[in-house]
């Protein structure tokens, strides 16, 4: 951590600052420059709460220098992470596609579509049981019986599944049924939910959120971790922006940036973000292109009578002829895809 | 909700679309341009999934007309709603401040503060028991311990009490020791919450997300209410922007969107928006003078040592000195103010 | 400037951003933590490109402690300035309301609304000659024919004139009719502008752009300041997020920072921001409570048929009745108001 | 357009507007619901300033349902454009890279980068002779004689040369010296410059404003075609979100977006939206993948020292380590790459 003090701060102000570092169990280190005077902290900064020391006179901005994510961290732990899904792996050097409807309708809808996507190559099968809807009065779920039906349909067809969670309950449901959980963007930061699924041994996906920084999602991601549960997949589902001609603004270059900064496995999902089935098959190959370790793709069998996000999701064909479109760009980025 | 086809759109796809709409109980009413012919639904839309219509052939736009929320919306309740916490009223007449630290830290700390802000004018205390911290190595809150010494602090000053919760097992402690309940802004759609806070029976102040629109805020507010919980007052706290010269960009326009759109009280919370305790005093007096029903405002006895959220907390004295020079701005908008 | 190296930097690393800091007459401080060495520079940061040596082995980030605007700095100059304008003075004891037409349409109208506004108190008429508008296909403005209405206009009335000017040749004109220049929110950084403006001899009304930071627009004052003119308002106006109830989000905590910033008049447009009438009262009020030294306000004779943006225009009746309410709240903040 | 009543309009608004649309010589269309009445517009909507009918009575909202920008729409103009620049061609069948430094420093320096991007790949040489500047201390490009190397080193390698315009001088100088006029981002919406890149005769990279929709952008590319110049080409280069890990938010679903609205041709700049090179090659890739024309790289020889925007700068070698890795990209999308 840096402190910059103002220009021309008084002696005893500087003074002031360095005598609680130090009272702490800090060291401090003055570099007093032509205009301003810097001072650079050492030792465990969870000592003090290094923000309020804006408070202090004379005191122009604190710097912080490390990131506070450390599990989560690449500078900790450089080689990639994979994570075991079932009978799938997630990352490194694999493309795993995750596809289905984005509500569970009925067993038959679900059992129709895992069919179809199995037979295009994904190999986990995706489906809400638990929806986050803007709308109170809007289709919430199937909740505990719309589970069941995936794990029959992971069952009968091979594909691990993924099943978002709201709560505490939905987790314990979705302990019994699937492979994987899914924390929601709305969800990112309800902290109580992450240290639940934390604990849940499950593997993790984890969505940014609408408007988290990556340096938020990443301290989400920790806070999973730290309650000792590794297996974490981060999901690129698309910011909040200005721009209207999409639902969200897909954030590739995130993509780039994670893979500097951790570990962790990341995956695309084109579906959510754009918002428009027509926007999906050049999103995800872009998304393969840039580095993702997978993709989320949301399929019905009859989009327009979804009861959720009909206009994003593919229909079996144009599904199929994505995977065929999408192997050989796996051949160029050197990732296996079944 | 209106239908846009695209130019030129067969009359087979105009077809298609209208036997849609009426097949599932709706009326359609065309309207053919020179460019484009547009349908008009009339009916109860919460029959079809009304997004889904954009999948069809040659539709072009899908624009809803009517808001999906209706128990926030004044357009059926023309009448502002005002709002008991314990022994006072929030909305229409009165400023309401609320004050206190961010952070419960300790019974002595709390009750010093308590005193201080009822001195000043503040009718409700305010203090974080559970704190959403964005590192999960952060300083989480006291839980129940904090609720207890906010009920003492109530019970021997008078002033009536608001905590955070941020889960069930949260609510159901508040109930016993405060007398209104906050959801924060990174729970904002957390609808299992917010169902779970309609179901309190204390009244509930439901801040908003940091990238939600007006829309989906009241939606949320919609999830409360549609609980059986009328009693919702909704706090603008900044939303994220580009901007970084303050923690958050305070969207004060809200407070007059919402004027025209809601009939619940509207609060502003000038210390979370900007961050920094010298902006505080200019975004309170702005909100007060675009028409808030109150203000949230963060009071510490020792702000450079306080556990969260130092930086934008104000002193006794500086919150003393903020109350006296709100009076005048009370007095020309005509608000009573204690 | 202060230079954060990676953790475990290599010695060799270290000194190669040292001697390239010494060989360029500057001087550095080393601040070697547990965890990462930090290097402080001293001297004029002008001479190199300091930006660059991210590019250097081993660089974490740079991080810049002063602000490139000098000129324009609250600490170089700490005294509020105030600008003359025409008969009339900007700041700091005062608060202007300029106020007019959005676009100039006949010379009539001009002058019923010049007349309007003058009896309802503004000192500075506005009017658009030169229309910045999106499409190609919309009204663009009379141009010179439009600036000598404004004379007339002003001289009839004795209000002071304000007019936008889009290039070196509507600046040329401008001159020659009106008492202070616009530069619009389009225009903040078309730097040849802002040079020209720099040179005109008369004032400026620099207008915030639509997504730029405080520090981008201060550095826009700059340009300006820097070329000899220091007679520059800033005028906020709204920034552009993902919010669609208004327009715009009208960034009233800017209001606040600039005061902290720059010694600079700061001017609130609570027309174009918001895009609607009906918010411009409560915004006009927040901005006079928060602090600024004027208002710029919409005012046409016929809002329905406006040539450029009815919607967001006062009636004559509607702005007397604002003029009338703001004087109260010029009391309680000490300015005066005509 | 679509004007979309109050709910209970009284009859006499609804009259007041359908006389308005009908006195202009348009048509209106009423469609009564049993909630809300919709009014149709349909003719010559450049007769009415529509917008203004939010002020009428009643008038809930205004809907336009056709874009205001023609020559640039596909819905007009179906096939896709190739634009010719020098001696190559943009679009739609090829990939086309631009490269080179940020800023002309020196001859020998531009003429060094031309003939690596020239051997790598490249088939047209960029180079900013006139540098906008956010402050105005910072290097501002050598101008006309910056004009001249691009000219020389175009004529030495074979290479086309594009330089960014500020200003009408600019633009007359650049008709003499380069193949490709720039207008970048800040410039995006001065319109008077667009109109003056219209007549240069020159074929215009247009860059899209920070904070520019896609709407607006090509209106803006509209402005430059109204002109009576077709060779239009788009360039995505990233916009301004509230993530500040990289420069800026590359958006690459504009790309998809752009192929569904515009023939233009469109090319992506990874380096300026990123701000970082090690960001570049992942982001490049991504671009061809979801569809571009072309890519925008700064390459210099020797990033550390480069007077502007050297932290993203690619060294030669890896630009050329890049476009042999993209090579395989433009196989799997089918575009040539020479």
């Amino acid at each position: 951590m840096i402190i910059v003090m103002k220009p021309n701060a008084a002696e005893s102000s500087i003074l002031a600052v360095t005598q609680y570092i130090e009272k702490n169990g800090l060291k401090s280190h003055l570099s007093k420059g032509e205009e301003v005077t810097i001072i650079g902290v050492v030792g465990d900064k969870s000592r003090i709460s290094s923000e309020n020391l804006i408070v202090y006179k004379d005191v122009d901005r604190i710097v912080p220098v490390t990131e506070s994510y450390k599990l989560a961290n690449k500078k900790f732990h450089p080689e990639a992470t994979s994570v075991k899904v079932g009978n799938t792996v997630i990352g490194p050097d694999n493309l795993t596609i995750m596809a289905g409807p984005c509500a569970v309708e009925t067993e038959e809808q679900l059992m129709t579509i895992a069919r179809a996507v199995k037979s295009s190559g994904a190999t986990i099968l995706r489906g809400g049981a638990y929806k986050p809807r803007t709308s109170p009065y809007s289709f919430q779920g199937l909740e505990e019986e719309g589970l069941r039906y995936m794990r029959t349909a992971g069952q009968e067809t091979g594909l691990s599944t993924i099943c978002e969670v709201v709560s505490q309950e939905a987790i314990e449901a979705a302990v019994k049924y699937v492979d994987m959980i899914q924390i929601g963007a709305r969800n990112m930061q309800n902290f109580i939910l992450l240290k639940e699924a934390g604990r849940s041994g499950l593997p993790v996906l984890l969505k940014r959120g609408l408007c988290a920084t990556i340096d938020e999602w990443l301290n989400a991601a920790e806070y999973i971790i730290s309650e000792g549960n590794p297996d974490v997949v981060l999901c690129e589902r698309g910011i909040r922006t200005y721009e209207t001609s999409t639902r969200n603004t897909l954030d590739l270059s995130a993509v780039a940036v994670l893979k500097e900064r951790t570990h962790l496995p990341v995956i695309v999902d084109p579906s959510h973000s754009t918002g428009a089935y027509k926007y999906v098959p050049p999103m995800a190959k872009a998304g393969v292109a840039c580095g993702a370790d997978g993709l989320m793709i949301e399929v019905h069998n009859d989009p327009a009578h979804a009861l959720s996000d009909g206009p994003q999701s593919l229909t079996f064909e144009k599904f199929d002829k994505l995977t065929k479109e999408l192997k050989p760009f796996c051949d160029v980025v050197g990732r296996s895809f079944e």
